[in-house]
C-alpha cells in the first residue's frame, strides 16, 4: 500500500480489500493526509489478531513520531512494525522478492517526499504444452523450461528452448508520483513504465498557484508523462475546488490522450 | 464535540456541521477508536485559516502523545491548542460558561475513562409583551425583567414580575457514558437528566462478555436509565457483530421503553 491518510482502514473495508493482504506500507511523505491513517489501521491489525509483520517505508522522522503513538495507543500487538528508513534525497531499490522491486526517487515538494517505483522481476517463460507433449517432456523439466533451459533428450538430442516455450510476459512497471512539482529528474526515473500516477492538483490556469504550493497542474503531470515515454497515466490528488474533474481530465488528454482519472474505488488493469 | 475517531472530520463535512462551531472537543479516555481524529481535525482546522483556540479536554497522557505529532504535522498553526487535564478520578466541574457547564465523572472501563455531564445554566425568563405593553413597560427594563426583578413604575407602583414574564424554559442536561460497564457511581452522576446516552455494545446474551471487556449490554444499559430516573435513553457503540441493531433495541426497551438507537447522523432534539 501507498500511503495511508486518514480514514483508509474505512476505505480498505468499503473496496473489500482483505487487510490481511497488506505487509508492506511505502509513505511517500510526512503530511498527515498521507500518514495520519496508520494508527488506527496498525491497531485495526492487531484488533483482528494479526501476527505477520508489517513492514513501513518512510523517512526515518516517520518512526520517531508515530512510535510512541504506537506505543501508547496499541501496547500489545501481537505482530511487529518493523520501519524501514527512506533516504528521501537518493534513489534507491527499498525491496525486492520473487515477484516485484521496489525503489524510490526524490521527487519536489515542500518538504523531503520521494515517488515510488514498481517493477515486476523478470517472468517464467510459457510452457507450450503441444509441443512438449509431443517431444514427451517430462513434467519435472518443466521448471527448467519456464526458466530458459534448454531440453536435452534421452539420447542426447538437443530441443531448444525456444521450441518448447512462448517468452514471458513483459514485466509490468508502476510508478507513483504524489504531491511535486513537474521535474525533470522524475522524467528520467520513470522512463517508460507502463502506467504512471502522477498528481494534479490543479488545472492549468493555477500554475502559479500550483508553482508556490509545490504541486503539478493536469498540464504538467501529462507533460512528465509524454516527456517520460510512459504508456498511460493516472492523475489525481485534485484540489477540492474542482467539483467536476472532466475539464481537468481534458487538459490532460490534449498533451498525453491515453489519460485517465484515478477516482476513488476503481481498479486498473495493466 | 465528544470523543473524535478517524475520519470525524470526514463525517462533519457529510453531516454538514460547520468546523468553526467546534471550539471545545471532550475526550472520554485514550482509545484509538476515541482519539484518531484529532491529529487530522486540527490539521484541516488549521489549513482553513481557523484563529479561535481550540479547547481539548482530557487525561494528562493526551496531550503528551497527541502534541508531538501536532508539533511535527502542523508546525505552523494559526491557532492555539489548549490543552485542559482532567483527573478521571474525581467528578469535577472542567467548563463553564453562561450557557452550560460541563462535568465528568468516572466510568468503569479498562482504562481511565470520564462520563460527561452537560448542563444548561439557568435560563432567562420570557417577557410577556401583551402585558408589558399595558404596563407601559420601557425596552430597557426588559432585560431586569428577564432576570426576575418586578417592575416599578414612575408613580411607584409595584407590578410583580410574575405578571410581566413567563418562567423561563426548564435548563436541559445531556449525560454521555462511553465504554464502560454499569455502575452505579454512574447512576448518581446522571440522576434525571432529560438524555442519557449510554453505551451498549452487547446483547444480553453477551453480559460475560461485555463484563469482561469492560462493557454493557443493551439492557443493562436500559437499567442505569431506568434506576437514575432520566428521560430519554440514546444507545450506541454496538459491536460490528451486530448487523440488524432492532433486537438491541427491543432488549433495552423492555426496560426502559423511551430508548431510542444513537445511528451516525441523526439529530435528536429535546
Amino acid at each position: 500500500m501507498i500511503d495511508c491518510g486518514e480514514g483508509t482502514q474505512v476505505q480498505l473495508r468499503r473496496n473489500k480489500v482483505h487487510f490481511g493482504k497488506i505487509d508492506h506500507v511505502f509513505i511517500s511523505h510526512l503530511h498527515g493526509d498521507h500518514v495520519f491513517g496508520l494508527p488506527g489501521l496498525i491497531s485495526s491489525f492487531g484488533l483482528l489478531g494479526r501476527t505477520k509483520d508489517l513492514h513501513i517505508y518512510g523517512i526515518a522522522d516517520l518512526e520517531a513520531v508515530l512510535l510512541p503513538v504506537i506505543n501508547y495507543f496499541s501496547r500489545e500487538l501481537p505482530f511487529k512494525v518493523v520501519f524501514h528508513h527512506i533516504d528521501p534525497y537518493e534513489p534507491s531499490i527499498i525491496f525486492e522478492d520473487s515477484v516485484v522491486e521496489v525503489s524510490v526517487f526524490p521527487v519536489e515538494h515542500r518538504i523531503p517526499t520521494v515517488g515510488f517505483l514498481f517493477r515486476e522481476q523478470p517472468k517464467d517463460r510459457k510452457i507450450n504444452k503441444e509441443i512438449c507433449d509431443f517431444y514427451g517432456v517430462p513434467l519435472r523439466v518443466l521448471p527448467k523450461l519456464k526458466k530458459g533451459e534448454d531440453f536435452i533428450r534421452d539420447e542426447g538430442e538437443i530441443i531448444a528452448n525456444e521450441k518448447l516455450t512462448f517468452p514471458a510476459p513483459p514485466p509490468l512497471s508502476y510508478a507513483f508520483c504524489t504531491d511535486t512539482r513537474p521535474n525533470g529528474s522524475i522524467i528520467e526515473a520513470v522512463k517508460g513504465v507502463d502506467l504512471l500516477y502522477h498528481e494534479a492538483t490543479f488545472m492549468g490556469a493555477q500554475e502559479e498557484l500550483a508553482c508556490k504550493t509545490f504541486h503539478s497542474t493536469a498540464r504538467q503531470a501529462a507533460q512528465v508523462a509524454l516527456d517520460a515515454g510512459v504508456k498511460q497515466l493516472l492523475v489525481g490528488h485534485f484540489s477540492s475546488r474542482y467539483r467536476d474533474l472532466s475539464p481537468l481530465l481534458a487538459e490532460a488528454r490534449e498533451v498525453f490522450p491515453n489519460t485517465r482519472i484515478a477516482k476513488e474505488g476503481t481498479v486498473f488493469d495493466a
